[in-house]
C-alpha cells in the first residue's frame, strides 16, 4: 500500500524532514501545521519541493475544535477553516484531518456535530479539498472511533469522511473490529502508531511515548487487517512521536519508520492469508507488501570481537579452555572454540579502538533469504572482502552499528588453520553462547527492538529494569522461539558511556561451571570479585547448605533460583568494552541472573 | 527534627553516600539492602565509617513480604528475618522496615497478618532490634496506611510500629488526617518524598518520578502538619528516587535533600502556628527547624551578563535604546539602563567565553535576613571584592551556578560614571525587566524549583511544554505573588546543548512597542525573522485587520490573545548564549506566548 509518514514524527525543519522521508522512500508525507507555520519556505516553494523529492503531501493537519460548539463559535471556526483550506489549495493538498474537540464543545450532539461537519464539507467543496474527522482519545465528548464514524454517516456529504489512528483506538482499549462495519469509501485516511503497555495519562502517553509499529505493545497487525478486511485502499501514514525522535537524525528515523510498514504489511497479509479460509474476504490484502520468508536463526554462529590488539581477549579465552583454531588465511582474524562456541578475534591496527563486539554471526536455514529479507527492511549492506575458494556469508548493519552475519553450516570454519586445537577440551568446559549482550544508546534502543524482530524474526520478551550505581538499567531480551538465540538488549543510562560499567558481554554456557571455575583459576583466571555480603543475604533468602554457600563464595560465583530450576554464574574482567560471563543453567530456569546485575554491576565500577 | 537520607535517593556506592550524606549535614540515614549486598566492605566497616562521619544508621530497609502468608511460607519468612536482624546487630541498626505484602500474600485478614508481625516482633526482640510496618501503595491487600495502623494496633507488641511514608499516602489520595488519631509512639519512622502530579501507574511513578519535598505537587506541609500533632519526635527521612539523582554527584543531591528538609520543617511550623488558634494541639512542633523571614522580591535589580568581549551585547542594548551610564569606578563592568531595566555588561578576558546570564540581582525588602536564609538552606555563598565606601550586595549561587544577589533601593547604580545617560528617552522605550528566562540542564531543574522557591519565596506555576525543532522543551515559570519577579525555567531536551535554540534571554517591557520596534530598527537592529506563514496561520486564528497584520508582519512581531488581553513581542539576534526579548502586555494578560515559542526556535536555529 502507499506509505506516509506525519512530518511531526521527524525532528529538524519541514525542509528537512520532506528530504529525509523521501530518501527513505516514502511516497507522502503529512503536513503538520506548525512545521509549516515555523517554516521559511512559502507553501509554493513546499509544493514544489515535494514534487521535486516525488512526495505526495497527503494530508494537513491537524485542525482543532471544530465540532460540538455554538452557532456563534461556529462562525470563527468556518473563519478559520476557510484560510486553511485556500492554504492547502496554494500546498496541493486535498485532504484535511480535524480532530474531534477538546477545548471548545459544548454540545454533545451527534446531529449538531455532523451538521457543522457536513457544513465544513460544503466549504471544503468551494476549494476542492476534502476532510477526515478523527475521535481524539481525549476529545471532550467525541473520543471512540465507533461514535465518529456514526457522525460521518449522519453528515452523509462526499466530502466529509473518516480518519482512523491506531493510537486513539488501541490506546482506549477499543476492540477494532467495528471498523469491518465501516463503509471502506468513507474512511479517507489511517494513521498507525504503536507504544509501550503503559498506564499513564493518555495524553502525556500520546505525546511522550509514541512508538513506529513493532517497537511496542499493540497489536497493529490486528489492526490493520480489521482495516484491510474493510476494504481502505488509501495511504498507511504513520503518526508518531515521542521524545527520541524529535532530536534524532531524521533521515534515520524515516528508515526505521518505512521498515516499520513493510514489517506490519507483511504481517497483516500472513495474518490475513492464515485467516482467509475462516473469515472470506481478504479485502485490499493485494495491495500489501510481502518481504521474503526467512525464519528465526537457530543458533550462534559466531561472535566477532574485533580490537587494536585482541591480546588480552585472548588470554581470557584461553582461560577459559577455549582452543585456538589458528589464522584465516587471507584475512588479519583468529579463530577460537569450546564446543559449538566460537569467538573470532579481529585486529585492525588502524582503529585504535578497545575490544568490542564488532559482529555477530547467525546460523540460518537459508543466508540467502535472509539476507533478501534484510535488504527488503533497508537494514544497511556491509561489504567484507572475501576470496575465491571462501565462503560468503550475507551481512548487514544493526543499528548500533553491530554487523550481523548469516550463514549455514559454519564451512568458514575450515579456511582456519594452523591453531593448536584438537587438545583435549578440558573438564565442565564452554559447550556454546547462550547469548550476547548487546549495550544500545537511547537513540538506538526502540529501533534495535524493531530490527530484531523485523529481519531475524526474534520475539521481544517483557521489558525488565535493573538498578546500578549510576541508574536505572532498562533491558530486553530477544529471542528465538525456543531459546536457541538470546540478544538481551541493554539501554545504557542517558548521560553515560559505556566504560561507566555498561559493557557488552558474551555469555557462554557449560555444564558443570565449579569445574570450569576451578580450571579457569588454575589456567590463570580472576573472576569478578563478588562482595561476602552478597553471600550473607544470600544465606538470607534461599536454604543453602554451609558447604554449598562456601563453593559459591570461594569461587566468586552468582546464584538465582526460581521455581523452575537455578542459575549459576560467573564473569571475567572486563577487558576494554567486553567482558564474558560464564552459565549453567540447572532445570528449565529460563532468566538471567537479573536480580544480581547490581551486586555485578557495583564490582566492576569498583564501589 | 533530626534528619536522614535513604541511600537509594544518591548514585554511587555505599561508602560515597555516606560521606555525601555527611558533608551535607544529616543527622543519619537509611542503608538500602541493595547498597549493603552490593559493598565490598563489611557491615563493621560500614559501621565504623557512619561513626566517624557522626551519622546514625537509622534503618535497614526493605524487608518484602512478610506478613499475610501461609504458615509454610511464614516459616521461609522467619529465617530471612532472623539473618537480617543478625546483620543489623552487626551495623547496628535498631529499625528494619517491613513493607506491606506485594509478591506472596494470600491472606487477606487483619488479624492473620497482625499475628505474624507480633512473632516477628518477637524475633526482633532476641536481638534487641525493632520493626516498622508500612503500606505500600501497590500491597497486595495492605495499601492504606489506616489499615497498616490498625494492623500495628492488633499486633500490640512493643517492637512493631508504624513507617508512614507520604508517597505512598498522598499518591493514593488517602487523606492525612487520619494520622492524628495514631498514638505518636506506635509511629516509629516517618519517610517523605514528594512527586509531580502525574496520571500513571503508581509504581512506575513512585520508582521514577519522586521528588524532594517541594520540588512537586504534594502537600507535604500539610502531611507533616498531622504527623507532627499527633506528637511524632522520629526523624525526618527522605525516600526518593528519579532516574535524574540516580546520575549525579551524591553530594549535590544530598544538599538538595537537606535543603528540602529544612524548608518544609520552615513552612510546617509556620501552618501550624497558623493553625494554633483553631487546632489546639501543636504536637512536636517546636522541634521544627525555623528558617529566617525573608519575603519574595519585589522586582528585579539587575541582570548581569559576562562575557570575554561584551562589545555586540552592547550594540543590542544601544539599539532598543538602552542608555550608557558609564563604567564602575573599581570593577570592569559598565551600566546600561532604561526606565527601571538595568544590565550590567561585565569582561572577564580570561574567561573566554560567549556572552551568558551571569548573574540576577533582586530588590528584597530586607537584603542581610535574604542572605542569611539562603545560607540556611544550604546555598553556597558567593563572595565578591568589594572596597571602601561602595555598596556591598550579598550573592549566593544558584544550583546552574548563576550568582543571585539581594540588595535593596539600588544605591550601587551611583558608583557608576562617565557614561551618556541624560540623553532623552528615546519614544517607547524599555520601561522594566519583565522577566528572566534561565534555561536548565536536566540535572538543575528540579533543584532549580525548589531552590527559587525555598531561598527567594518564589512560586512555581504549572509545568508548560513547548515544541522545538529539535524535542520538547519543559517550561515552569517561577514568579512572585503579583509578577513582579517572573523567572521563567526551561529545560534543556536533553542530549542538547545551548547552542542549539535554546539561549537564555532577558524579556523587556514596554509600553509602545510598535514605537520601539521602528525605533530600534532605525538604530541598526535586526530582528530574529519571523516566517510570513506565521502571518497567514494569525489571520486564519485571529480577526485582525489587514492594517495591524501587516504592521505585525513588517515587524516581526509576534501576537498572542487571550480573553483577558494580548501579548506583542519581538526578539533580537542572539549574542552568544543570550538575546533579549521586547514584550508589551495589554490588558491584563498574564503569560509569555508560548504558542509562539516554535516559531522563535525554529528561526533561531535557521530551519
Amino acid at each position: 500500500m502507499r506509505t506516509s509518514i506525519a512530518t511531526v514524527c521527524l525532528s529538524g525543519g519541514l525542509v528537512e524532514k520532506l528530504h529525509a522521508a523521501s530518501s527513505a522512500g516514502f511516497d507522502g508525507v503529512e503536513v503538520f501545521e506548525p512545521d509549516l507555520v515555523a517554516a521559511a519556505e512559502s507553501p509554493e516553494e513546499i509544493r514544489a519541493l515535494a514534487d521535486r523529492l516525488g512526495l505526495r503531501l497527503d494530508l494537513y493537519q491537524p485542525f482543532r475544535d471544530a465540532e460540538g460548539v455554538t452557532e456563534e463559535a461556529f462562525a470563527a471556526v468556518l473563519h478559520r477553516a476557510e484560510a486553511k483550506f485556500a492554504l492547502m489549495r496554494r500546498l496541493g493538498i486535498d485532504l484535511m484531518l480535524v480532530c474531534s474537540n477538546v477545548g471548545t464543545a459544548t454540545i454533545d450532539d451527534d446531529e449538531v456535530s455532523a451538521d457543522q461537519l457536513r457544513r465544513l464539507g460544503d466549504l471544503a467543496g468551494r476549494y476542492d479539498v476534502r476532510i477526515a474527522y478523527e475521535a481524539l482519545a481525549w476529545g471532550r465528548y467525541v473520543d471512540d472511533y465507533r461514535r465518529s464514524a456514526r457522525i460521518v454517516e449522519l453528515a452523509d456529504h462526499p466530502r466529509v469522511g473518516l480518519c482512523l489512528d491506531s493510537f486513539h483506538i488501541l490506546s482506549r482499549g477499543h476492540h477494532p473490529a467495528g471498523i469491518d462495519e465501516i463503509d471502506a469509501e468513507r474512511i479517507f485516511f489511517l494513521q498507525l502508531a504503536d507504544a509501550p503497555a503503559l498506564s499513564m495519562d493518555v495524553l502525556s502517553w500520546s505525546r511522550h511515548h509514541r512508538l513506529f509499529p513493532g517497537e511496542g505493545s499493540f497489536d497493529l497487525v490486528g489492526f490493520l487487517a480489521h482495516v484491510v478486511r474493510a476494504g481502505y485502499a488509501g495511504p498507511l501514514s504513520l503518526e508518531v512521536f515521542n521524545d527520541t525522535f524529535r532530536q534524532s537524525d531524521p533521515r534515520r528515523t524515516a528508515r526505521q519508520a518505512l521498515r516499520s510498514l513493510r514489517w506490519l504489511e507483511d504481517q497483516t497479509a500472513a495474518r490475513l492469508a492464515a485467516s482467509a479460509g475462516l473469515a472470506g474476504s481478504m479485502g485490499s490484502a493485494d495491495a500489501l507488501t510481502r518481504l521474503t520468508r526467512a525464519g528465526a536463526p537457530t543458533g550462534f554462529d559466531f561472535v566477532e570481537i574485533r580490537a587494536a590488539d585482541a591480546g588480552e581477549v585472548e588470554t581470557v579465552l584461553e582461560q577459559l579452555g577455549f582452543g585456538f583454531r589458528g589464522r584465516h588465511r587471507s584475512k588479519q582474524v583468529r579463530l577460537w572454540t569450546s564446543g559449538a562456541a566460537r569467538v573470532v578475534c579481529s585486529e585492525q591496527q588502524a582503529d585504535g579502538t578497545e575490544p568490542r563486539i564488532a559482529a555477530v554471526g547467525f546460523d540460518v536455514a537459508d543466508p540467502v533469504a535472509a539476507a533478501a529479507r534484510a535488504a527488503e527492511l533497508l537494514a544497511p549492506a556491509v561489504a567484507r572482502r572475501t576470496y575465491a575458494g571462501e565462503e560468503v556469508l550475507p551481512a548487514f548493519a544493526a543499528p548500533d552499528g553491530t554487523e550481523i552475519f548469516v550463514g549455514h553450516g559454519g564451512g568458514w570454519v575450515a579456511e582456519f588453520g594452523g591453531g593448536t586445537a584438537g587438545a583435549a577440551a578440558p573438564e565442565g568446559a564452554v559447550r556454546a553462547i547462550d547469548h550476547v549482550n548487546l549495550v544500545q544508546s537511547w537513540q538506538d534502543f526502540d529501533e534495535a527492538v524493531l530490527f530484531y524482530a523485523s529481519v531475524l524474526a526474534l520475539e521481544p520478551a517483557p521489558v525488565a529494569e535493573v538498578a546500578g550505581p549510576a541508574g536505572l538499567v532498562r533491558s530486553q531480551v530477544m529471542r528465538s522461539g525456543r531459546g536457541e538465540v538470546r540478544l538481551p538488549l541493554n539501554l545504557l543510562p542517558a548521560h553515560q558511556d559505556d566504560r561507566q560499567g555498561h559493557a557488552q558481554h558474551v555469555a557462554l554456557a557449560c555444564d558443570d561451571i565449579v569445574a570450569l571455575a576451578r580450571s579457569a583459576r588454575e589456567r590463570g583466571l580472576v573472576p569478578l570479585a563478588v562482595p561476602a555480603n552478597y553471600y550473607d543475604d544470600l544465606a538470607a533468602r534461599f536454604r543453602l547448605t554451609d558447604e554449598r554457600l562456601a563453593e559459591l563464595r570461594d569461587l566468586d560465583l552468582l546464584y538465582d533460583r526460581d521455581a523452575t530450576g537455578e542459575y549459576l554464574h560467573f564473569y571475567t574482567p572486563t577487558v576494554g568494552g567486553v567482558f564474558f560471563e560464564v552459565i549453567e543453567r540447572r532445570g528449565a530456569y529460563d532468566g538471567y541472573g537479573a536480580g544480581n546485575a547490581p551486586v555485578r554491576l557495583a564490582s566492576q565500577l569498583g564501589r
